[in-house]
């Protein structure tokens, strides 16, 4: 009876909850746990007493979506049109689940990679398509042998995820060459490119779907507020995409949701315009070299971290237990929410992994470390 | 190719930013233009420097859906449990698109009537499901005869909208009894109930589709905050259903959107501790008053206006030109913006009417009646 008779309850739900339930630190749900910038909350405060109430545009609120081309292009030197090719949404996830509701149709194949974040999947089973899942290497990184594989005349869309949430990878020069040469074999396939991590990486670099002239009329990217300026409840993220498609998605959007939450939007192009987005990599990898550190001693084995705020961690040394039998127990015995890994499996392998959250303050960062260094 | 081929640009955003563009008054797109309840915005403010600035629980931010649960027992005397029963939302648009991607499967039939707001049939369409349409009366009365004879195994839902947007009738008992009667013979079918202007009704009560104990366990009821609170663009609503209904559709909402503006949610829950909703329906009579006193020696015909705030209005006796070309006149030669009713109809049929937004303050009011009236 139910469209979507195998979603449960999501594990950020029930994880989050069950840290409130036992009073342990949330290092499960991706969220920042320190105070947003004091300019933003202010800008946010003197709107509260100007005209900024009532709906915006449907695409979006039109000093916003001028600054947001302003970002792309000091950000990837790409010249992009706020009226046509911008879609501000509820979050990215207003923006993947628009997206895929637009352009995939009944009896289309969507390739999704295996481990990946849990939204894809439901949005191409509610058009009727079928979600075909391709593992990913042994170190995370695209298999795009078994990709191209994958592909017939039936694949609507390929879904990247790039930094990629829960592994933390990000895709190299060399896998984008790949892409290019799988798209060129099958010129009807879009790539819907989640990016919402893109200015949080690390070491290397973020190679954004935009810089991709290959992929310029076929990529739909998505991204977020939430992620860049530690606010994610305020579910504010956009999409870029040719017009052709965008146009499509608009259409999709206009009834989904008609426009999004006009103060915040408003408060976002006036902080886009003091604020350097460039700063959040270097931010985010201290917090992960402090968090590394900080578990060195302990029995876990931590696994490299190019992007995102998620630390993957093997906890092989310490039980045998399944991952979520590890996690549940990890909050009631020793006082911390971490998110299993299998969760992000199609297949919900067990691999004696889990992921934290790094993005709290240090503190935070120090007790969690402190009780799971005695474990 | 385009999954809704039929969906042009909205009559709401054509009209809005014709408005915008030749400095009209803009009567067409349905939103307040006078200032937010200071008290609520002093909470806004406030928050600001709250931790209120991450991600909500998934269906709410738990003290919102207390209070929901409050205005509802105040309101109509009924019990919800908002764990179970609630779902806020980006908006009444969002709710009203996930309650039907969450119950409308591919080849149900979904009855809507005609006239009807206008966003009801593209998510059944995106569910390869059929919308039904079938004409109010004359009067604007749904015709629960022709209704039935609409009905058949395969109807999966009829969606009904009171108070009635564009037309401002409200759905009195005796239409309810007929719906009663109409359901016992078809124990499947489903109500949503489109209730954004249940705090705007005039001289008869609203009856809430909350108040109907043979809807309570089939039927789902959308409201808006942005209608009762002069806040359209905060985009903040809320869906009651029962429990195995609410399951699908937090279901769909999950991958949606996942959870709505966290601040706007946390302001609204305190402001529905002051507030008194009940004063809404004389607020906005005195308008509709007002407003149809300023017309009353125009050579526009005023229709009856039982609730929202809106006012149709025909101009049979002042042109003979086709609804959409009057309002595109009415802007460029006159300065003020209204909507087309054959909007509305899923034929287009014009009728030489135009609908008003009077949810303006009275000096608005007053330079576009006093434009109107020089016609
Ligand atoms: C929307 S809840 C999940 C947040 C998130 O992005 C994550 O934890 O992976
Ligand atoms: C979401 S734009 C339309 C606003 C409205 O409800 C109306 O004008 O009918």
């Amino acid at each position: 009876m139910s469209k979507l008779p195998n979603v449960g309850t999501s594990i950020f739900t029930v994880m989050s909850k069950m840290a409130n339930e036992y009073n342990a630190i949330n290092l499960s749900q991706g969220f920042p746990n320190f105070p947003v910038d004091e300019r933003l909350t202010a800008i946010l405060a003197k709107l509260t007493t100007e005209n900024v109430h009532q709906y915006t545009p449907m695409a979006g609120f039109p000093p916003l979506m001028h600054q947001i081309a302003k970002l792309v292009q000091n950000s990837y030197n790409r010249t992009i049109e706020p009226e046509t090719e911008i879609l501000v949404t509820a979050g990215a996830t207003q923006g993947i689940f628009t997206t895929i509701l637009a352009l995939v149709k009944t009896g289309d194949e969507v390739i999704i990679l295996d481990p990946s974040y849990d939204s894809y999947e439901s949005p191409v089973l509610l058009c009727n398509a079928k979600p075909i899942r391709v593992a990913l290497k042994d170190d995370y990184t695209p298999n795009w042998e078994t990709i191209e594989k994958a592909c017939s005349s039936k694949t609507k869309m390929i879904i990247i995820n790039n930094p990629h949430n829960p592994t933390g990878k990000i895709l190299t020069a060399a896998d984008f060459m790949q892409l290019e040469k799988l798209l060129s074999k099958y010129p009807e396939i879009l790539v819907l490119s989640d990016e919402v991590y893109e200015y949080i990486t690390f070491e290397e670099k973020h190679i954004s779907a935009h810089t991709q002239d290959f992929l310029l009329d076929r990529c739909i990217m998505v991204s977020s507020f939430g992620k860049s300026f530690h606010i994610t409840g305020w579910k504010i993220g956009y999409t870029v995409a040719p017009e052709y498609l965008m146009k499509e998605i608009k259409k999709v959007h206009q009834f989904l949701v008609f426009s999004v939450n006009s103060i915040s939007q408003a408060a976002i192009s006036q902080y886009l315009e003091i604020v350097d987005v460039n700063l959040l990599g270097k931010f985010y990898q201290e917090k992960r070299n402090y968090f590394q550190k900080l578990l060195q001693n302990s029995r876990f084995e931590l696994k490299p971290c190019e992007g995102t705020y998620f630390q993957v961690a093997s906890y092989a040394n310490i039980s045998n237990e399944d991952d979520v039998t590890f996690c549940k127990k990890l909050i009631t015995d020793h006082g911390v929410a971490a998110i299993p890994i299998s969760t992000f499996y199609s297949d919900h392998k067990d691999q004696k992994l889990i992921r934290f959250c790094f993005a709290k303050d240090d503190f935070t960062l120090e007790s969690a470390a402190k009780k799971l260094g005695n474990i």
